[in-house]
């Protein structure tokens, strides 16, 4: 066979990162003591990296999700370069969305048409957080401003005039403002901090009314040790420092996002920029949930409530259209499974002696899951020695059901069940059954019944359920017939359905073929999963989702029973 | 609406990491200045923590990956708990399927029974490394073995005497002796260098035959700098540092695994275990690919061959069923891409700048894409301005094609650059048409003819592929249908056929619903995409991969005519 051609992989033509000369580093021997302030990106970078930009609805969705959360900081656009981000901000504004102790943070390059565009979506803003950044680094003056270190520091020096300016106009709002050297890990690190002392000079802060600098590594171009003394050395060398919330915004090009900031932090920053779950340009952001789960593990209160992170994932996934990786920490479906005999011994007698009085302390568990509204699962896995996974196997080759992942995690204890108490062997058939019972039930006790669907900005639909001769109208809107359906059905029986998992498959028997989707939904805390197949499509996928439904509101009647 | 319960989140529960006292630690101010010894463990710990685990096709498949990567050390297996495992390393041997200069390596609790049965199979190996590990943690301790130090210390000290024992018995082998404290981050530091001590006591190492110390990060636990104290800290301590290879092995559950790694490595390490992008326990092992190409960057020869990166991430998504995930380092679907017309206009002056004989220096590219066979994706949305995103919008709407991101990707810059020629709009239909001439290839030149699939161990394709009146019989092998055929048509047209992206679903129109499939294939080097239409859904996906074979020949074609 042609072989590939190897030899344009070659390390020769790459320079190694020169690390900032620093004596006498303190940041290895400090720890992480309190939550750094934290704002979130997510409507601006990591918004500007998606495929398919959020619309308003979901812009909408996700700024409410981050004000729950705690965020007190939230870059919401660039409303100078982007109509649609304007009049989000507008709407913001207007519609008095934002609370009290919220600041509105958008970005703005150092140019003063843009700063004045950008103080006119703000107007009217209780606090905002003007965001004006310039390039810094050696690349970009030489290749792409072609211009001298004095140029570039002109433009961040006239920009900050301007934002002044600008601010001092309208005197109703409580400004604060923030300035990036962007591409500051490429950038000459004495020449950025004279960039800042320049930016600085003109802002004038005080303790008491400081301004944010923020130091990007717009591109992670360094191990995260080294970003580390990057920040030891600004904080040390820069002027008032005193009067300055140093910030940091990393990117995760080498897949040290995270550690970065956190060395970042030891290092003497305040405050940390980011998006939930990572999204953003190339390899993503720096993932707050991550980082603030990871302060959370160490007995710090991360001051961000994660505990309804089903929400987080559903609403983060419905909004940028990018799936949560299985192993994702903290998040990924994956991550509080245990597969090996030794393992699960391990986690089985360790939860055995714990204790709500006692610290958390369970092997291969690193937080106790249902913090985050999750269970530990023990995947046993049946009849799995020829190799092929037993029941995933058996559902395919015999009914073409191809299960994802996820449900044959959740499936594989039911089966172990069943097999246990029927002495062993479980046959296709009464796997099928078992499958069809544990997640078919998209007819008891409410059937679907018409339903029509409505779509422009945002999708409504018209259904009825059916249970026992009696008639429900429900209605509800949403980004697709999924999330239209989810809401009507939450608003209906009162409950709160985020759509964790998604997925669906054509069914090949014949001509006449069919759908069937699998849907996992989590309700009022708890995650249930439902299938259904249908010839179309769109009613196989709400099919599913009653079914997780019908199983909440039979489980409630069993307790109500009981 | 019911909120959620948000009482179990609370930090409190947990206590903090306690750091090792380390004075005048070094480890800052060193740069990794070679590649590490690298361990693949993909083939068991990777390998047993999927849900399905790999059958023993894909573990043979998987095992040629990693020889062709340069691996000279590759963990294949557990072989004293698992047959499949034991038939694995017996197969390895047997049909002498190991570089000479490659160890094959083992994993075994430290039990008289399981490393007499792990020399059974290793028997008549050329080279092999018996990997021996016992708990050692407090919590594992006290809670799991319910022993004292020194009875766990017998237990590691045991296992090392009859490890080498068996060894004196089979002395064609070239032997190599490998010990890991498990839990090793959460061990006391002085008794787990106490454990170390004693275990090479037993085994006399010299510096020039040195065993193998590994330091498992079985679950992280800490920030990485913390490990890379630990690791130095042990380095200085340990008895006959001058006889061992330091090893380490870390998890990602704070999502720094390739931090730790690499400030461990910093700290004295030599050797790295890991996995081809990160699959493993829970949030993963620490991601070799990652941590090579990050060295790789820096101008050091990583010592693996990553180039054929497609390759990687096909036989890797082929063999775990995990997809990558978009913003996966260097390998993922949007790493090099650019949204932002800012970001646009920096990178094309950039590499306008760049010629081949000057350092790599593009801003927002951190590496040349084409270094693992990629390139540099400008994406510009198309009538985007709604908010949805125009392309996907118009196709979904109109005629029920969910693209996948990675095609709305590749079809961008194919809209917008017939949007140029054509003078600004580009309506629906004529939309449609450049959507089926661009991936809708699976009919010219060849077409696919009658064809059967066979499934046993393996799944056999034998098929028909007509051409203007002339017949080719083609046939394969692989796991799944689309495996085979991409194998047998590599086969006949002597190209390498790697499966990047696959995706179906069902169209809904009318009753009688058909499927469709997306493929995206890597041949010989570069990336084809490929759509095609049918009432089944095996034969849709193999349309949709022929398509991408007949525009690779159909570009052969062009390029022999010009």
């Amino acid at each position: 066979m042609t072989s590939f051609d190897h030899t344009a992989f070659n390390h020769k033509k790459y320079t190694p990162f020169k690390p900032v000369a620093i004596k006498n580093r303190t940041w290895p021997d400090n720890d992480i003591t309190k939550a750094p302030i934290w704002s979130s990106v997510d409507l601006r970078d990591g918004n500007q990296a998606l495929v398919e930009p959020m619309t308003v609805e979901q812009k909408k969705q996700f700024f409410a999700l981050l004000v729950d959360v705690g965020f007190k900081e939230i870059e919401v656009g660039f409303p100078a370069a982007s109509q649609l981000d304007f009049d989000f901000v507008r709407w913001l504004i207007e519609e008095d969305q934002v609370p009290d102790d919220v600041y509105v943070q958008v970005l703005t390059q150092a140019r003063p048409e843009l700063i004045e565009r950008t103080y006119e979506s703000l107007k009217g803003a209780k606090k905002a957080i003007v965001h004006v950044y310039n390039s810094t680094s050696k690349t970009q003056r030489e290749q792409v401003f072609r211009m001298d270190m004095e140029g570039i520091k002109k433009i961040a020096v006239d920009g900050a005039k301007c934002v002044k300016e600008h601010a001092k106009k309208h005197p109703e709002t409580e400004w604060v403002f923030q300035y990036s050297p962007e591409s500051f890990t490429g950038t000459e690190i004495d020449y950025a901090i004279e960039v800042v002392d320049a930016v600085v000079d003109v802002w004038q802060p005080t303790p008491d009314n400081k301004v944010i600098i923020n130091l990007p590594a717009t591109v992670e171009v360094s191990t995260p040790n080294r970003y580390a003394d990057q920040i030891e050395y600004f904080c040390r060398n820069v002027k008032k420092r005193d009067c300055m919330f140093v910030s940091l915004h990393t990117h995760n090009d080498r897949g040290c996002g995270v550690a970065a900031a956190e060395l970042g932090i030891m290092a003497g920053a305040d405050r940390i920029e980011g998006t939930l779950l990572g999204n953003g340009e190339r390899t993503g952001n720096m993932d707050i949930v991550t980082m603030a789960m990871n302060i959370y593990s160490q007995g710090i209160d991360p001051k961000l409530a994660l505990g309804d992170m089903d929400r987080i994932i559903s609403v983060v996934q419905a909004c940028t259209l990018l799936q949560v990786h299985p192993r994702h920490p903290y998040a990924g479906e994956l991550v509080f499974t245990a597969f090996s005999g030794s393992h699960q011994d391990a986690i089985k007698k360790c939860l055995a002696n714990q204790t709500d009085d006692k610290p958390w302390d369970v092997a291969y568990l690193p937080i106790d899951p249902r913090d985050v509204g999750r269970s530990y699962q023990e995947v046993i896995r049946v009849n799995s020695q020829s190799g092929k996974g037993g029941i995933a196997y058996t559902l395919e080759q015999e009914f073409g059901l191809a299960l994802p992942r996820w449900l044959q995690v959740e499936f594989s204890p039911i089966v172990q069940k069943f097999a246990e108490q029927a002495g062993g062997v479980v046959n296709a058939e009464s796997m099928k059954d078992l499958f069809e019972s544990s997640f078919m039930t998209g007819t008891t006790p409410y059937n679907l019944g018409r339903y029509d669907l409505a779509k422009d900005d945002v999708d409504t639909v018209n259904a009825e359920l059916v249970s026992n001769d009696t008639k429900v109208r429900i209605t509800g809107n949403g980004n697709g017939a999924l999330s239209a359906f989810s809401e009507a059905l939450g608003k209906h029986f009162n409950m709160r359905v985020d759509i964790i998992q998604y997925q669906e498959h054509a069914l090949t028997v014949g001509s006449d073929s069919q759908a069937i989707a699998y849907v996992q939904a989590n309700i009022n805390g708890d995650r249930f999963n439902g299938v259904a197949i249908d010839n179309d499509i769109v009613s196989a996928s709400i099919q599913a989702l009653l079914a997780t439904v019908n199983q909440k509101v039979n489980q409630s009647k069993d307790a109500a029973v009981a």
